[in-house]
């Protein structure tokens, strides 16, 4: 592979796979990537379809069209002016088989979550990662959260005490109508076991609560009874999951999943319980974290705050009450990311400190177990 | 039993049993059952201990103390000016044998939850009501909110249309330390079974989650599958509870329960999403209920405004803004329950609006299964 | 005077004045005097009409109703059995007339504010409770809350620092169309000067704004600035007002009142910033009082949690989480002006905690001051 | 001028002035100019000190960097490929110098509110700006956000009925202590008038709050009585103010505006009060509206959401339920000036859907009013 000019010296140059027209994922990807002025998307396979992929590129002023992943994967790792990462934000399908040609190719990949269709593609990429010397990230982007960074700080430097009890939750109602057979690209190609995977809503979102929660703890979910449904009638896959948890360690917990709770925008929130305080956190309202100490008043920490810790602090742009949002939280996953990239083009070891290819393969292996708790009557199983 | 005076012309009179010095739940039934005039709380057996039952009764001014509740049964039942009814705020252990002496003595009961210690005393309570003619309300009292009026108003015309999803929690955090091992009265009993019964946690305040949803909702809990655990070492009962449910009709949904759960007050909580329309309350705001139809803004009901619902409007007492609470909740259990009291004692048949008996066996049936169900390995069970 | 029985060993015996059918106080009167178990309503003169006076009564189970307040002073005042205190719950305009009637029988007053029509009826009150011994209490009843018995320490014992701005609010919206047209018997006097007084919205409400600041910084208003309006075409008394303020000591602020502010209930609202923290608190959601220390994240201090201070802990009547509101608010004015009836009566010293006729004075003056600046074309004051 | 390439096809470019190391605007304008990928910063002069600019620029890996800003204009001003746009991030001071220079040079400018330090400064500004072809825009940010663009469309839509009342509020802590003294270079600038101009906060952030009610209200400001402080002791600008207001139309209000308001971030706060109804907005949770029509529950109006106004939903980036913040908002400011840089160089006419130089004209005439009005007392002046 060429050398690349130092990245130090210039803006990172990034590709992307996927995110053409109708996707609302790419142009978040575009965005995060983009907000620290430390990389620029010049480059894409943004559809299979050749023309609204070229379209596509044109509308985002892309220097280089592809009509291919595969064919963006060789000409862009032989390009000396090649792009430095490249993002992957296509249908959960196409996560392995891009991110395994973009891995051939030597670049570094920004895949979005779930890392693969199953347990077995996931522990393929595990294996291709650690082997190798590229860098791998995942968007488990609700870690990027200033207070979210707080909250694990202050679970993991023992301030909660003992933790004994989580709840988390992550709601919607976007697919509470059958969209899918309405001609809705995002909602059919998410209820497709073909396309999504195992799981509907508990892979989709699911997943996501799985992570916040063992990012903030750092304890594992040890085993899971989970009540599944396909509520909305014909729906193929998951649409609601009620979902029992018990941790390594002694914690318990509960789970609740749905994209048919009527009202719901993205609750996603986090409850964690300890012997000594507990925390609460709502991602629609993610500039507050709130502080429960034992016997004591509840304490509201705000993003951008000088109280906060290094981490939360760091991971802040703004002065406290300029709300930052999704694109911020996002774009702290691309920092950290972007952060390596310099780093290993430098000589140096990456930091690694941004969901990577091992949460992806915990992921899977949650999104398994539940949906096989489910079939076999919602019984205990291990993770 | 002696004929007593047309109580419309007259303030009810009213017998206390147990509620003496140190018990909360004693001065709010007191205030409750006092707050519309339409009672007053006259004579008691506020404990066990002859000497603080002779004290409380003179510190709240009664006109007869008792020694013990069985004289007081006795003596106010052949009395022409006796009590009307009797309010029972013991441990849950006397509930059964206080309530049977009353019962027996033709006088109307307002017992506390839970009904008694076991499902055959239920059984045996409902057969004695129901074999009567004496009422028997059981304080349920959250079912009092007007708000949750409004709620099970909406929920069962039908503007959820069909309900598919439910939450209900009940969180507390006054037992997160092993309170009963340092002379609290409260903790002491609550966590002695042969006090409270077969359930901690899951008795004292699950089941208050469990009337709650089923009391708005109109859908019985057809299966449960619970995981309780007693986290603070050496403690008998469970002090927390996460339980999946599934309802009659095809709903499925969580319990939540604790008292360990760090920062928590009395956080009682209920949503449910049906498939035009949610709802959400809070205890711990309880005048505003969330509307949230399909499509639409949320909606923010508030207690006392002119467009809620007749069962709402008139359960509120005072003009929005105004804000009521715990007490003038408990007080609307009492309303309907002093206006079934007049009817009967004019010969018109009672209208019932308020907990009784079986809500209260089924209580104990929830409390029963739930228990099972933990101690079998937290698998399902039928309630 | 007859010697009545040594109130320790009985209920207070209260008459009532006004509150009869279709008067929202009156009722909360009774409720707020009886709720504590320490009084009882059992006389009154309940309305001008005869008719009405004897219904209300009979509603109430009152042992004797009288036709009119003068005949009512004269009756109890040599009875002794006769009340204990007086409850004046009439139209502003007969609060002079009817507490003048009943301090002359020597019969403790509880009066609704505003205290009079006018500044000259006030000092004419100041001076004969001044100087006789019969007690003297006004509804000033937001002071009532732990949260604001909280506030007033923390900002009395130097927590704020010195104090630099205070925002105050009082809205609401049920005058936004001129009801006072339309049969209201509410909106009727209210909005006329001969039985409302000087000011409309600044005298109903205004000064419950003004004597809450007042109340808990200790800080009195030293001149101000009024804008009022008659928003409402027609109306003869104010229904908005935007009052710029300086205080005693050099803090600044405002005090916003309305009764056309569409939407709002009973939003009142009151904000201090010192030096070293700030406060917030809002009547609606009564139980919480935000602590605002200067570089440190906000803490929410809760009614009934035991690290508050001892007078708003003593002014709870239950655990945190369990809502306390309006009514207990209010009971809590009777609770400190019963225990002074019952010390006066054992020939204790009165501890006055509860606002007096000085309170009620410097309220008059208030509005005067409001009024005359306004009219004077919005020009600075002293009060 | 050159001819430059038609900007359809490339992103546009644009230099910044100021905003160099240790600025915390400079940055916010990067992320906003540059966040929908329409345009890119290449050119700065970041700072007077040379140094600072060239380190500044090749932090930002700019293609140009300056030592001044006359430089600049002049460069790129003939410079076929010179910037389509620049960014004025400087103190106030510099807006009126810097910005003449631009528009000397045909460069379309973007400038940081307020307008200039004095009234007579921005008649020129306007004189210049309406005698040519050369678009301003001035980033009065908080009207780009959606639910900001919602509220402005209910009420001139007269979905409120005739406004009635205001209560606008914009209130921080960051100077309670004298920074300006102990080396923080934002404090130190803005609270010297030579820099600042003659308003502190008023000029800081209460012409925003004035800003904010205009855009929604449509309504100006027709007269006002300010009450301006100096809280900390040795400040030469206020720093605190209380201020009435008569609008244009009838409607009256308060905007209050302080920067020692101990434990405030960024409170700008929108209240609107019509005969049909009221509407209320805080920007520190800013994706929601909360509209309040008479007679009826408030309604939560949720940015991103379906049901929102055509300038809402353009306005948003993102499904309901991400969080949009500060920086979204601020590029929405961007998003309009962009669009008109390139109908400009297309030939059309600009559309002007953001704020401009004769909003900042009339903000700086509220400052130079609101100032005169306190220092004669705090007396009424028009506007």
């Amino acid at each position: 592979m060429p050398e690349r000019a130092a990245p130090p010296l210039r803006r990172l140059r990034a590709g992307i796979v996927g995110g053409g027209r109708g996707a609302f994922i790419g142009s978040v990807h575009r965005m995060a990537a983009e907000l620290d002025g430390q990389a620029l998307v010049v480059a894409g396979a943004m559809s299979a379809d050749p023309k609204i992929a070229r379209e596509s590129a044109a509308a985002w002023f892309l220097e280089r069209a592809y009509d291919s992943y595969a064919d963006m994967a060789l000409a862009e790792g032989v390009d000396e002016n090649g792009i430095d990462f490249v993002i992957i934000a296509t249908p959960n399908h196409l996560h392995y088989p891009v991110a395994k040609a973009f891995l051939a190719a030597g670049i570094h990949v920004m895949c979005d979550k779930p890392l693969a269709l199953t347990v077995a593609e996931g522990q393929e990429l595990v294996r291709l990662v650690e082997g190798g010397t590229t860098l791998f990230a995942l968007t488990h982007n609700y870690t990027g959260y200033p207070s979210v960074r707080q909250a694990r700080e202050m679970a993991r430097s023992g301030q909660l005490g003992t933790i004994r009890k989580v709840m988390v939750e992550y709601t919607q109602d976007w697919l509470m109508e059958p969209l899918e057979n309405r001609g809705n690209k995002q909602a059919s190609w998410r209820t497709d076991p073909a396309r999504a995977g195992l799981g509907g809503c508990v892979g989709d979102i699911g997943s996501h609560a799985e992570n916040l929660l063992e990012y903030v703890t750092g304890l594992e979910i040890e085993s899971l009874c989970a009540d599944l449904s396909c509520v909305v009638p014909g729906r193929r896959l998951d649409d609601d999951g009620n979902i029992l948890l018990r941790l390594r360690g002694g914690a318990k917990g509960t789970l609740v999943c749905s994209q048919i709770a009527c009202g719901e925008e993205n609750r996603l929130s986090l409850r964690v319980y300890g012997s000594e305080a507990g925390l609460e956190w709502h991602q629609q309202e993610p500039n507050t974290l709130i502080h429960k100490p034992a016997g004591k008043p509840w304490v509201r920490l705000r993003t951008g705050q000088g109280y906060m810790s290094e981490p939360a602090k760091t991971a802040a742009r703004m002065p406290a009450g300029h709300p930052e949002g999704y694109v911020e939280a996002f774009a702290n996953i691309y920092r950290g990311f972007i952060e390596d990239v310099r780093r290993v083009g430098s000589g140096q070891p990456p930091l690694r400190d941004y969901p990577g290819v091992k949460d992806g393969l915990r992921g899977l292996r949650f999104i398994e177990r539940a949906v096989a708790s489910s079939q076999a009557g919602s019984v205990w199983l291990r993770l």
